[in-house]
């Protein structure tokens, strides 16, 4: 069964707009922080991937909104590997505020090694088989 | 001719993320950015909109990453109305390092009245015509 | 004894910079959830106090820097009420990785009124009995 | 003279809170901004001095809100180098919309060296004379 894992998220004072309502792009920030956990979750903690040199860097995004949501809202993020290609996957990402889908997303991130320097250089690899083992087989990973 | 617009986006110290590249829910913040600049360069200044008690929440957004960039690099992003429907219009966005595509990415927002109050009641409406006509032709929007 | 409160805060992917260290406003970032945070756990949750038309804005603030942190570090905020005056209080965050602090800060916050419509206007009023009690001896917040 | 230089910031859509008003971190935001500008204005690009190794993290920062801002505003911000010592400087930035001085801050900035790697090694150093020279006396810095 493919990796999924779940985080809370409870909107900050900060993270709305003008309107009163969630700035979308922090949807987004969430996700990433969704999908780092993910990946913490099922045995590969993205900062020690980081010391090794690997980072999954993004290629796709997107996210629908379905309902507005605002400070003091908590939301569940369950986010699940939907996709596994050589040197890409994809993260399915939902988001509830109780039992209600307010939003939904994808990522297809890439994995990558980054040279030291500034800027980095990103060169994308294959997936290594104990992680491709571990995104789509993650029993634990909830 | 379709509204289109540009703006000039510097990446700041703060954009980058623990890889050293822009952190991606920024493009969104700056496509959000372009969107409300293309909405004053054809005069409907947002803020205005606001105080009239209209906003434009976004229903879908996405964005594809071609080539990270960093701290130093300044980014044009060209964003131009693809598509209207009644209630909802679709802005695409462009984002060049000089010639070079680095990203691009869409959003899809609704004509909306927000009422007063924690939290706002949101409601879709039919975009106003004088607001129809100079999102689908806006000959000096750029 | 003064309101105290502790939250837990992740570094996430996006909070450092272009040297790899926690861009400094993310600090901020913290304290306000943090202030926020306190003000829920001793009974005043700020989403209830907003719908009522109450918030507490900042006047003043600051922080000193003692070692940089970076993602994959966890740190502990603990807010304490340090002075309390007939319209503001000030909050004093220790920020501690491990048993080391590495950053510490201050809020002055005003008690005030935020009018509906936009812009808010916001007027400042003397802080409630009732919660001034609550900051200034609150047994069970943490 | 000290080097001083100016930038302008429009208050974003998503810059404000929950009260309508702009997130007080986004002005540490600014003042980072400032800050960069402030070095690139003088001759010492960021993004050239962190190719060689060389940041201005902080040790200590400062700000007093003297008026609310929201969306719409458009703010300018005035940086000056206060004060130098031998491995650090003081700014000081002074936010106005118009006429009026909506907020006021500071931030003391050592110099440093950042090695490669992750985390990454942060070094106090002298400010290299050429520095102190731009920063001490910068007649075109505006």
């Amino acid at each position: 069964m493919p990796a999924s894992h779940r985080i809370v998220v409870p909107v900050e004072w900060g993270d709305t707009d003008a309107a009163g309502i969630v700035f979308y792009p922090n949807y987004y920030r969430w996700f990433d922080r969704a999908a780092h956990a993910l990946l913490r979750a099922i045995g590969f903690a993205p900062d020690e991937l980081l010391r090794r040199g690997c980072v999954v860097p993004l290629i796709d995004s997107g996210a629908r909104f379905l309902a507005p949501i605002v400070y003091g809202d908590e939301v569940e993020i369950e986010s699940t590997v939907a996709e596994m290609r050589t040197r890409t996957f994809r993260l399915e990402h939902r988001v509830r505020r109780g039992s209600e889908l307010v939003a939904e997303g994808f990522e297809v991130r890439v994995w990558a090694r980054a040279g030291v320097g500034s800027p980095p250089e990103i060169r994308m690899e294959a997936i290594p088989d104990e992680v491709r083992v571990r995104l789509l087989d993650a029993p634990g990973a909830r």
